[in-house]
């Protein structure tokens, strides 16, 4: 949703540092919307079903090494024990408790050798979905005022005040839930969209010359 | 990179449905990769800045609980070790020796109960200007035919053929290296490059009549 505020909000004030019409700014924020949403949110479902793919393959792996090299797979939990700080002694008893249980062992392995946590199967779809729709929520918001104002210098006047509004409140409710410092997340997020939103412009007006 | 192929290139497939002259075509394509750069980049940056201040907030506060609760801290060093399954003595055994060393110990509790690895603190900047000049770099490509060729149908027609080859190219050669079937990797990012560029292309046209 920050990106869907950010992105559209500094292509709008680019284009409105190069053409008069807002009719071309809403076009092209449209279009940009359009392609952020898509871009981002399919993006996300497929890199989902990508770790989706992933697990189960890495998965089928290890049980496959349980089976076929045991002695090997024991020897990796137990440096695992090892590294943790125990002593050899614990480290031999924990190694022989969790090879007893071949569903328990492999588990042990996919978490804490690899490091990879099981993917709901239901959540890169639902992400895709929510990537989506925030980055369209995020996007009209900057757009609208070019909705009413047919001047865009003018259009990007109220742009400019309603996206600042909008993206620190943004930034301060994320940071809150996120449990971080909360002005200091809001002021970050709000300095983000200016410093892209003045960039665009200034790049747009080089370019126009 | 993906994100920078595919945005500005499906923006510039949309103003190319709905503008005659590449030359707006080119200042909003300009105007999105300098927006889209500095979200993506500085926006990465911040959170890399953000990830390091929780992670060394998480610490302090676990060093002050184990100093302060030590046996809350204590059971839950044994918890850990029950829920992959080791019995009670060794349970028990294991904690004792975890909880003799004060940074060993803290250092089990960050990465096996709240799940932090320490993040290395020149990575925020380093990924953050990655992320940047690949957006550019990206962006540039399917931008590129705008430049010499003034009617924007056309420049579309050798942007779409150039984009879509280097989207091949990039998905076949990333999902190599991340090691998943290379051949469905360029597969998927192609088609999230020409689904993108096509609905910028229909919502253009639409607002465009």
């Amino acid at each position: 949703m920050s990106d869907g505020l950010t992105v559209p909000f500094a292509l709008a004030a680019g284009l409105s540092g190069a053409v008069a019409s807002s009719s071309i700014v809403v076009i092209a924020g449209i279009a940009e919307i359009a392609a952020g949403s898509i871009a981002m949110g399919l993006g996300g479902y497929l890199a989902g079903k990508t770790e989706q793919d992933h697990y189960a393959s890495e998965l089928k792996r290890e049980y496959d090494e349980v089976e076929r090299v045991p002695e090997v797979e024991k020897q990796e939990v137990k440096e695992f024990f090892e590294h943790i700080g125990l002593s050899e002694e614990v480290q031999i008893r924990a190694t022989e408790e969790i090879s007893q249980d071949k569903k328990r062992w492999v588990d042990f392995m996919m978490r804490y050798e690899l490091g990879l946590e099981e993917p709901d199967p239901k959540r890169a779809g639902k992400s895709a979905v929510n990537i989506g729709l925030s980055y369209i929520a995020g996007g009209i918001i900057p757009l609208s005022p070019y909705f009413f104002i047919s001047d865009s210098a003018e259009g990007l006047k109220v742009s400019i005040i309603v996206t600042l509004i909008c993206l620190f409140a943004f930034g301060y409710f994320k940071s809150r839930m996120t449990g971080v410092n909360a002005w200091k997340g809001a002021l970050k997020v709000t300095f983000i969209g200016a410093i892209a939103a003045a960039a665009a412009f200034g790049v747009a007006k080089i370019f126009t010359h």
